[in-house]
């Protein structure tokens, strides 16, 4: 298909299909003379991705061109799994340099040790936790590894509930696009549940 | 205490604090002449309050506005819960109006019924769920009732969970701020525990 098909059949615009081929993060199409290429199922495909990532994702531009390049090769979807959520925004609050030396990152240690878990010491993960966790403590609130603990566990049942996804069949490229898709758009999902829950608990309260 | 110290010892910029109280978020203080005031604990605690929902939990100063008011009434913690949670950004995708008649409001309404929720057709809860569903399909992800009602079921245990933190003691304010301090920012740790026994799981297989 031409440029124009491309671009209408993904519903994105033009211009930012170039942008993308410019980024390398869209192949080139099939040249067919000097300003006209031929594209194929696969851009179709690789372009939704891409939208989906940048638009619904919040990922960067270069946080797509690992992702991208995570689904190149052939391999584990777990490991392609692993890239996206490194890659994913963590959400980060401000870092305020004079609390650096709280305990806070003593308590992450701790979950993660108290919960047997193989944590590398460079995932963002940790980080935004001990982040999230010294802004709690700025605010005088009494939580510690006692009261993360329980939501450790039931993270743990979720993911092992994500891990049923990684089995569905399809091709290497299929079953990690699959995961790409589920970590990115799935991923604001469960908290849009536990508001729901907690929206019925609440009105079940007061019709009691 | 002066503005000043007021502006120490919240961390609060004078202009920001000015703002806040321009915008009726903060009381006024006790005026002591024509362009001093004396304010106190409870303005500190507000003001404390009010940046972490501004800067960390990316509320509008109107949502702010909303949670405040909530707090005002001494009242059932989990309605003041309810009042942060519809206040909260819900990460809504672009919505597209071509898709509109999808059959997505189908799926949330099927899974709140089977769950024998009680939820408001007005939830923006329920609109958000609708919207992130209309993305995965857009992307021929192949997911519905099904999936997400384990996913439910886990959110029914993490919303029990949390409540177990409203009943924690203290006066009405106290634990009222309490819920609005969790759920704003208490809210993005499960998902950085869910990435975290994802990293434990996809390492696990790796070393095996």
């Amino acid at each position: 298909m031409k440029l124009s098909e491309l671009s209408e059949r993904s519903d994105v615009p033009i211009a930012s299909i170039k942008f993308y081929r410019r980024e390398g993060l869209l192949p080139p199409g099939r040249a067919l003379g000097a300003t006209t290429a031929e594209y194929d199922e696969d851009h179709l495909r690789r372009l939704k991705l891409i939208r989906a990532l940048i638009r619904f994702g919040g990922l960067s531009v270069a946080a797509v061109r690992d992702v991208l390049a995570a689904l190149e090769e052939p391999q584990n979807p777990a490991r392609v799994r692993g890239v996206v959520d490194y890659a994913l925004p963590t959400d980060l609050p401000e870092t305020d340099p004079r609390t650096v030396d709280d305990d806070h990152s003593v308590w992450t240690a701790e979950v993660i040790e108290r919960m047997g878990w193989d944590i590398s010491e460079m995932s963002p993960h940790r980080q935004a936790l001990d982040e999230r966790m010294r802004v709690l403590r700025r605010l005088d609130m009494d939580i510690g590894v006692e009261e993360l603990l329980p939501y450790a566990r039931l993270a743990e049942q979720i993911a092992e509930l994500d891990d049923t996804h990684l089995n569905w069949p399809g091709d290497s490229v299929t079953v990690a696009e699959r995961v790409v898709v589920f970590s990115v758009l799935f991923g604001p999902v469960l908290p849009l549940l536990r508001r729901l829950a907690h929206e019925n608990r609440a009105r079940r309260t007061y019709s009691e």
